[in-house]
């Protein structure tokens, strides 16, 4: 029965000082302010939070990384088809259990992976047709971070004027063919200790509008489902012209847009899709490092929530890989529309950054420092330059990855002391890039 | 003689490999790239760059981090005089030697302090009036630091309907009552082999209009001038009613507006108004990640840019010491403005952090490397977890101050492995909080 007795920790009741928690089986279950450290307990200086949700994650997009801030779109592109060339069952593990370390590192303790590279470079599924989600279920495992699989559909590339616009051939490998291909495929995927099988639509765009219907019927029992949703100015534009619908209207009219669905972005929104979105019991995950370095543009966080959203947050493209970054980027996006601050309460931040994120993948009741949450915890440093000075309830605004000292994944150490059983985390990405550009 | 070996250095000519750089008497002697290492060369793995311009300083704000994130604006004030009342020579100088120690191992080799705290907290002059500033001086002189000081003119409170407020008491530390005493004071400060003295009017707010005629014949021999300028709507508001000028033509109207200026923030201005500033040769710096924490705005960097402002930029209050978050966020910001990528060039992102601060900052060549430029470099790892797998031409983008591994300010080393001699930079800023709040 591991306990820890942390300095400070984040509690639903607010920040509470020396307080000591018990878990059982990967869950918790006691918390006491207010205590003495005693003999066994793993000592937690500084601030320890309930661990970081990664709501949306692309992992293989990690290789990209100080690869595309130079060129345009197109040098955009072959980079990262040249990434793409190379990815099979060996190299998207290794990747995957990199990025998923540098997340562990960071003080992400949950990932939400959408995934969409099932089949070999040219479209032939494996001999396990299965074998990518896999490595990326393995990949948790060797690390120890828990999982929300997300395997997704994509059969087409968008519409023109014509009609649909097939996969080019170096998107082949997205594609099942059609939905129930897919899910035939998916529903091999069994849940496991710490991950859970969940589905995706790639976007509204991704599968023709049609099949939503069917694919909301087939996932009936499917607890998680996502879907990217107006990340560009064109998403809408496109739906409106071919069906008179707003991307969130198809989805609301397929039956996809409820408690079960987690719309990754939303910035391209009307106040009629917000509203929609609102008391739909659909979750958001905003992604405001990746959304920031693509120029997304910045969603209408604050009117999200107040119409009855439940936010959280991803790093989408990993530009950035840091819990702390993405909570600061929900906030000061809102500061920036409104020129004020202080937008979101810091209790608002941290459910973003945990709570709502361990919901809207299929933990829920995870993402809490409390009696029967899984013990998922993240520990920051209040003394390093970054964080010397702060209080310990404002950390969470000004704290940065690299602050991070120890992540905590169902009563298991992953990171102690900034370090990872498996090694440094910058040998793992130096391996998993060699055997890449090998 | 000291000389480096550099593995990658960021020349006017672009990203080049394995570059030998001599220095003698601070200033770079000679470059010579696809060199070989010889003996006593410091070796400099991964990215060197020209050193980091913080164009915009107020180090006491440095005590303020991690203290403003919740409550509201009054509480954010009673913070801030709580921590101005603790200020006195000693405090200011341990304050300021831990904030620029922050600077230097984030990979900043300049800083422009705009200083405003002069006299004692009851608005008296020290015996010494330019204690204050001089504790700054010896600040930078003791981490090793270039500096700019920027002495403030600051003797009104803005406007209200009948006329100029008077400073509140907890300000009265600021004036020196006239611009004449205010010059008189400051032309006792002398420059030093690596300080210059500059001059700072707080804003256009901050003393009364009639004066800013004076201050510019004053100060024609000052080559630096430096002041706040459209970082709130209010300002122009408040000038258009009461002489019917923008603040930025109610600077060019006194003849302030020139090569000598450094316009800070430079957010709510109008078309004609970025004109004006474009083809009167004044600087313009941003402070992205300060801008972001008090949700002041995003400027029209690219159009202050293509009007002929040269852009640098700032960390202000400190939110963050990170040239890296200000260079990536002068990009980032201009991407969510325009939902396009790659608005500025590497080169232009890098001169903005570097040669562009050190022109303004009055240390014109400077922030090259280059013959003639001062030898000042900073160096960062390209095998960080965060930097991993990035060309050297892409880093400063991804980069963060914590991969900053080196750097060197006049030909000496002030960073060394991520060390200062004077101590862990987490103990200096330790030392000065617990002076201030003790």
């Amino acid at each position: 029965m591991p306990t820890w007795w942390a300095e400070n920790a984040w509690l639903p009741s607010g920040v509470a000082h020396d307080v000591r928690i018990t878990a059982k089986q990967g869950v918790i279950t006691e918390v006491a302010a207010r205590t003495r450290p005693a003999t066994g307990d793993v000592i937690l200086m500084g601030l320890t939070l309930p661990g970081a949700a990664n709501a949306h994650s692309h992992a293989y997009y990690r290789a990209l990384r100080g690869r595309t801030q130079a060129g345009n779109f197109w040098t955009w592109q072959e980079a990262r088809q040249a990434v793409m060339r190379r990815l099979n069952p060996d190299t998207y593990l290794a990747l995957a259990r990199a990025t998923f370390a540098e997340m562990a590192l960071a003080g992400y303790t949950l990932v939400g992976e959408h995934h969409y590279i099932h089949h070999d470079p040219d479209g032939r599924p494996y001999d396990d047709p299965n074998i990518m989600g896999r490595a990326l279920i393995q990949a948790a495992e060797d690390v120890g971070i828990r999982l929300t699989l997300l395997d997704s559909i994509y059969t087409i590339e968008g519409y023109d004027g014509s009609g649909p616009r097939p996969l080019p051939a170096a998107h082949a490998r997205f594609s099942d063919g059609d939905p129930v291909k897919w899910f035939e495929r998916i529903s091999a995927l069994k849940p496991r200790a710490t991950t859970r099988i969940g589905a995706a639509i790639h976007s509204v765009l991704s599968v023709p509008p049609e099949w939503l219907a069917g694919i909301a019927e087939m996932t009936t029992e499917t607890s998680v489902l996502q879907t990217h949703l107006a990340q560009h100015l064109g998403e809408a534009a496109a739906t409106l012209s071919m069906r008179g619908r707003t991307p969130a209207q198809l989805l609301d009219d397929a039956g996809l847009l409820d408690e079960r669905m987690l719309l990754v972005h939303a910035i391209h929104l009307d106040d009629a899709d917000i509203a929609l979105i609102g008391r739909s019991g659909a979750s958001v995950c905003l992604c405001p490092t990746s959304e920031r370095d693509l120029g997304d543009g910045i969603a209408r966080a604050r009117d999200l929530a107040d119409a009855g959203a439940s936010l959280c947050l991803g790093t989408d493209q990993h530009a950035i890989i840091d819990p702390f970054a993405e909570l600061r980027g929900l906030e000061v996006n809102e500061r920036l529309r409104t020129n004020e601050r202080l937008q979101f309460s810091l209790d608002e931040l941290v459910a973003a950054s945990s709570a709502h994120g361990y919901t809207a993948l299929g933990w829920a009741g995870g993402g809490r420092i409390a009696v029967g949450a899984p013990a998922d915890l993240a520990t920051i440093t209040l003394e390093s330059v970054r964080t010397m000075g702060s209080k310990p309830a404002h950390a969470p605004m000004i704290a940065m990855g690299y602050d991070v000292t120890h992540t905590v994944v169902a009563g298991r150490p992953v990171i102690v002391e900034g370090r990872h059983p498996l090694g440094r985390v910058e040998d793992l990405l130096a391996e998993a890039f060699a055997m890449l550009r090998g």
